[in-house]
């Protein structure tokens, strides 16, 4: 294909600028909209509204959902109303969704009202289920059949109803009141007499969400039972739409970039970093550093208390970077593997002990061996220079010793803040690196100079 | 079906404490094994190789790629030599070539002696391509037909070779040199007579991965995409293997996975943080927990430089956890940004003046944020507490200024460092959280005291 697509947007665009309806129209019934929408999608809006306006409402609405959302918007305006309207009309259910949920609100009931009564309807209803929930992914665009049916008849109907639809890979067997009895892979429709009723093809065991669950439930089940499909059930196991694998591989997607920006201090985005608007990227980032900062402000409290120690023993200055920010670094590393580990669901909350288990050995581990590498860093410099004045071993054993407590601290801190904040129905996420790392600094200064105390205590302090 | 899930494990579990094979049998046949192997997969692994041993092999080999590592190792431990091999051969391409290769080689060349020469061969070649290439993920459980077949030769063809296959939505045309021609989606032999040749449900257009590819491509053209399954062509554009999309679901998972791992300040795991053995995990971490410490070591270098200026102002030494920890954050913050919008394709690396020009803008603004904050706070505070001396305004005044370059150079560090990894061929996720902070925090020193210097030149110092 790489080759062709690049031919065929030429061709395309060739058609285009010489206005040849005909021959446009010509060119593209070959190919399924679906198929094309990915490769039209790349062309200028402007391209893409004459390109819409002489061809069909199916390659619009197809190609609709391949646009970024400012790239939606400059297209709508580019069009009539009425062809706004029957694009509006003709978009997947879950593709609507999806663009009317991020437009402001005035701007969406504008658009909404250009829908028919029947689509109206359907839009509002899934706008109704609460964000990031499987009602707004689902689409409506399914197949149900009834059991005693003929596979003749379910072909039939599927004929009618359900020849283009992207979504047919399965078809769905309900009651005489739409409840849902079954899901049938639709291959094996295939295979065998058309004669038989649809019963015999049922196992009798399907896998369902309901459309209040969380799409992170639904991400779950797509990847515990490897399907293509899922379909969601209301009150009553009523059948009330699906929801398809490729919509996962999104929700995977932002689910991890959420928790990647999170991790990395700033507030999710819902949007790519390279289209947010400059003024809500500040504010995203700013509140964040902003509540890190006023934490940070601590450090300067803690260190005011040692300012005594600290006039006296300058060179201990030299070393506080050093042995708060490898805490903090321990904090980082371990906060992130727990909260991955979290939203990946490898464990159970009630299993918290055994990550605390876990996170004392790993971090008097490292503890030992950043200590030892801190201590002999000093200790072996202090033969060459007198920087580090006549106390520089006492100097060194503060510094190695400070270094295993605040490592260990830092791991034990880092993974057990998201445990705690799971616990109390938080993200997890939300005990970023950076929140760690501050949380870490403070009580690292702590242990430092305490550490110090001890054992410069009647030499240098 | 979670309410029957439950029921159906236990009345397995009491078939097999019974030894009734003949119930059990019974029981199962109802179910597709692709079906029944998730829900199956939580018994405990005795039960499972009870469960193997009295019934189909289908059974088993559908099961066992639901099974953690160690759980696979141990089952295969349960079985005979015959059952082992018999599992092994029923084993999907892809999912044995997973297997294996988690396996030290000497167990994987143990169990390769036990396929069959066919089967071996198969495994051998699909081993031999790169690891996370596109060759290692292909399963070759496809159907594969001729456009001259009629669709009816199609499905008695499809009967013999495909029936029970997972991956069977999609149909591949081939010619008589075995180079593909088409992709038809199975749906499409269900409508219309079925003495049509396959010619005429062809619309000339598939998208297609190379075995070499690497999986990060594949996932890029399933998002783009949106298909269900891609065709894998070898030399000559020979039909080869397929990748279907619930692999990409793992693969987006293993790669976000790994770079937040990265991002965090550790080595990538390649496995689960809770299974992976304790000692590999300390070696993971230490690596770069040690790296950092090295680097952190400048900044005692760094401030020995500044020692006279740092006796004669205490006061400045309160507020250098605060100042550096807001420059690494704000580092932090832009790293992640731009790695997370790098691996999702938001930009090309050729745009990378964008990108620092937003940062050049967001820094800036972070930093009046930051740093009128960090100035309000000591100018207020010490209003009313003579902790901060007598020229408290111009301390003041100092870290306010020192904030606001120093979070600029941290966004701009942070955004930038990822592009010239990238640039240079490594991978951006090593920029991690951690290491800029470290960056930051040896370069922000600098800055500190060289705005301390000229603003406090012949007051403090």
């Amino acid at each position: 294909m790489p080759e062709t697509t690049t031919e065929l947007k030429a061709e395309i665009s060739a058609l285009l600028k010489a206005k040849d309806g005909v021959g446009l129209r010509l060119k593209l019934t070959r190919w399924l909209p679906s198929d094309l929408a990915p490769i039209i999608a790349d062309l200028p809006v402007e391209k893409l509204a004459l390109l819409f306006r002489l061809t069909s409402r199916e390659m619009a609405a197809a190609t609709f959902p391949y646009l970024a959302l400012e790239a939606q918007h400059r297209l709508l305006k580019l069009l009539t109303p009425e062809q706004s309207a029957a694009l509006l009309n003709e978009l997947s259910a879950d593709d609507r969704t999806a663009f009317l949920d991020d437009l402001p609100l005035d701007l969406a009931m504008q658009l909404l009202s250009l829908l028919s009564p029947d689509e109206r309807q359907v839009a509002q209803s899934l706008l109704a289920y609460p964000e990031h929930s499987v009602g707004r992914m689902m689409t409506l665009d399914y197949v149900a059949v009834h059991p005693e049916w003929s596979v003749r008849e379910s072909l039939d109907y599927i004929r009618q109803h359900g020849y283009d639809r992207e979504t047919l890979n399965v078809v769905y067997v309900v009651d005489d009141g739409g409840r849902l009895i079954d899901d049938v892979r639709v291959r094996r429709f295939l295979l065998g007499s058309v004669d038989r009723p649809v019963k015999e093809l049922m196992d009798g065991n399907y896998a369902a969400l309901a459309p209040d669950d969380d799409r992170e439930k639904a991400l779950e089940m797509f990847r515990k039972f490897d399907r293509v499909a899922l379909p969601v059930v209301g009150e009553g196991k009523k059948l009330i739409g699906i929801v398809t694998v490729d919509d996962m591989l999104d929700v995977a997607d932002e689910e991890a970039t959420e928790d990647i920006q999170k991790l990395g201090g700033s507030e999710a985005f819902d949007e790519p970093y390279t289209t947010t608007p400059l003024h809500r990227m500040i504010q995203k980032r700013a509140t964040w550093l902003v509540v890190l900062l006023i934490g940070e402000m601590f450090t300067a409290t803690a260190m005011a208390f040692f300012e005594d120690e600290i006039a006296k023993a300058v060179v201990l200055m030299l070393f506080v970077p050093l042995v708060i920010s490898a805490g903090g670094n321990a904090g980082s590393q371990a906060a992130t593997l727990v909260i991955r580990a979290l939203a990946l669901g490898e464990f159970k909350l009630r299993e918290w002990w055994k990550i605390m288990r876990r996170e004392l050995m790993a971090g008097t581990a490292l503890g030992l061996i950043l200590g030892l590498i801190g201590f002999l860093r000093i200790a072996i410099w202090s033969m060459f220079s007198p920087v580090y004045g006549e106390h520089a071993l006492k100097v060194a054993v503060t510094v190695g010793m400070s270094l295993v407590g605040i490592v260990l601290w830092g791991s034990l801190v880092g993974s057990m803040f998201p445990l705690i904040l799971k616990r109390l129905g938080l993200d997890p996420a939300t005990s970023s690196a950076p929140f760690v790392a501050t949380l870490v600094d403070v009580t690292g200064l702590i242990i430092y100079f305490s550490v110090a105390f001890l054992v410069l205590r009647g030499s240098l302090l």
